[in-house]
């Protein structure tokens, strides 16, 4: 077991999978990669249910966890769901409203606007609570500074904590904070995301790191999509990838049918780094739907505002896409990154982990025969 | 000789070295990686001077050139200099001197706005004829599909051509145009750059050729600083780097020691991708420059005005930020990728390609050790 992840949490082969999907992170972990499971839409009761289900199909293999614990809101923490609803603006309103119009879609398919989803800081924590009663072997904060009680937690359960970073002066704060492993994600990834692209992240990730005296493995997120770039990132200095894109286009995938086709016939230069879906900058498959709100001159509501609105309506639209709507099948979007350019058929997760192993080979025996 | 960019180009290591400075150039290639000289700032005259004292200082190394002949200007070919210099409207002119006295300098100081240099399409082939008379061993064309008559001139005189790209698209017409190799950048480099980082462009450049039953080898560039990149690159199936922003931070380099002190000081957040220098959108150090632009409200003239209005001028803020002007020091400023977070220190060019080397090696090690 050479790899250092494998000794920290336990897998055969340092690629890890980031998805919403509990069928691609069991299949992932089976391969021998590491499938880390997001728990950001989940209610407590839903992620027990999820996890136990990993639990029961990923024979014995090691998973994690990955919440969102914010470090700022434009939401207080002690305000209800009716009152984040109600803080949208009407001009917003009536633009989702039409937007849905001219997909022939009725408000009452996306009623009511999230209101009931509204996240808080203490969801994060409820669920990462549901989490540890389960044999998770990372968790990971998707954004913003690991908060203390993450660290207390992962140190009493002898969990390592990771954190999502797409900056060197954000990896700092972390190493600060006390994390284990720092996931540094490019520009180029999808869903949230900064401006410094991967190849530069990752050393400069590493200098800092090296700068401040510690040791703490770093993995390379953002356009990673096969074994060939793993190899690539790790010769860097990477200790082993993290994707997310990539599960997307697989069979087992949360996804659907008319989004995987948009895929596959996607090129690099067909996403946009847009606040148009969260409120923050996030990475996404470019639709009708960010020309829209462009069109429209609106400017994004901040998170989660923005989020509350556009997610029950892009979730009927995505309905509508796989029933066959037109306007909707333009409109559907999902977070994804430039690698989606690389992807040119949808297979089955199991089967991405070992093109993964196959093109990590390749890339070392290349480099084998060029020194040689 | 194990790597294949030997075979055709004669260097011992696939480092390619992109630099307007000659010093830079001859001792790239005498450390065994392979300068490039950028020709697109001088006359023919210049040229030969340069290309005279490359040959005399290069130890008989080999070495190339880079000439850009654009396929679309905003300008067509008979046009007189004076006239393409009137094109500019006033209220730019106004603007820039507005700049200009900023840093207390005169208008003076920067003109007649580069008037006599208007570029043309058939300046770039005089270059290309200029350096047919020297040893060089590659020519390269910065911008656009690469010319029939560079295709021919590379023919008739075994000199390989190869062509920047920084999307799957324009490699395609590169390869139908009949290039010999394809320099791909990903946008988080310097200079004119596309949108697709590296880490995504390479594989997926490599993958068009493929399926254009083509075999053409791919330099990558955007991004890399040192031998660990180059080492990740080359796993990636890239034959290997074309580097820029790294030779700035040298002490051969044309660069200034007020710049070199801003790049060292510089991270990867600190390079904006502007039309607010040549008119196509390059990456840059962000400095007050873009900020005033942008304050001012006025988009970009399209290539060459912009050019034609800028360069002067930051060569005027140049002059005067070495002789101290504090706020010529605010505004210089000069073409660098994201990479630029990674130069912690000025150093020789030779020492440069060494680290390279021993970086190249690092990145193979570890690589061995994680497979091992």
């Amino acid at each position: 077991m050479p790899f250092r992840m494998t000794e920290m949490v336990g897998c055969e082969f340092p690629l890890f999978a980031f998805s919403h999907c509990r069928d691609v992170v069991a299949a992932v972990s089976r391969a021998g990669g590491f499938g880390v499971m997001g728990a950001v839409r989940f209610t407590p009761e839903q992620l027990e249910t999820e996890l136990r289900w990993i639990d029961d199909h990923i024979d014995g293999k090691p998973y994690g966890i990955d919440v969102l614990i914010p470090e700022v809101q434009a939401v207080e923490r002690q305000v209800t769901a009716d009152e984040v609803v109600s803080m949208i603006p009407s001009q917003y309103r009536d633009f989702t409203r039409q937007i849905l119009r001219e997909c022939g879609l009725a408000e009452d398919d996306a009623t009511p606007f999230g209101g009931s989803q509204a996240p808080n800081t203490s969801l994060g924590q409820e669920l990462l609570e549901v989490a540890l009663n389960h044999p998770v072997k990372l968790m990971a904060n998707a954004l913003g500074t690991a908060p203390p009680m993450m660290i207390e937690a992962g140190k009493k359960h002898g969990v390592p904590v990771a954190a999502l970073v797409g900056a060197k002066e954000h990896a700092m704060k972390q190493i600060e904070a006390g994390v284990d492993v720092i996931v540094a994600q490019g520009g180029e990834g999808g869903g949230h995301c900064g401006e410094v692209a991967t190849v530069v992240l990752i050393p400069e990730v590493l200098q800092a790191i090296e700068q401040a005296g510690a040791d703490i493995p770093v993995l390379a997120a953002g356009g990673i999509m096969n074994g060939r770039q793993m190899a690539g990132m790790m010769a860097m200095g990477a200790a082993g990838v993290w994707c997310g894109s990539v599960w997307l286009a697989t069979t087992e995938a949360e996804t659907h049918e008319v989004f995987r086709e948009k895929m596959v016939a996607a090129t690099s230069r067909d996403t946009i780094r847009s606040k148009h879906r969260t409120g923050k900058y996030s990475r996404q498959l470019r639709t009708g739907w960010h020309a829209m709100w462009e069109e429209a001159g609106l400017p994004a509501l901040p998170m989660p505002l923005m989020m509350l609105l556009s997610e029950p309506a892009l979730r009927a639209i995505d309905k509508a896409a796989v029933n066959g709507n037109p306007k909707a099948q333009e409109l559907c979007s999902y977070f994804v990154g430039q690698g989606v350019g690389l992807v040119r058929e949808v297979t089955s997760a199991g089967q991405v982990v070992q093109d993964f192993k196959e093109g990590f080979a390749a890339g070392y025996e290349t480099l084998s025969e060029a020194i040689a």
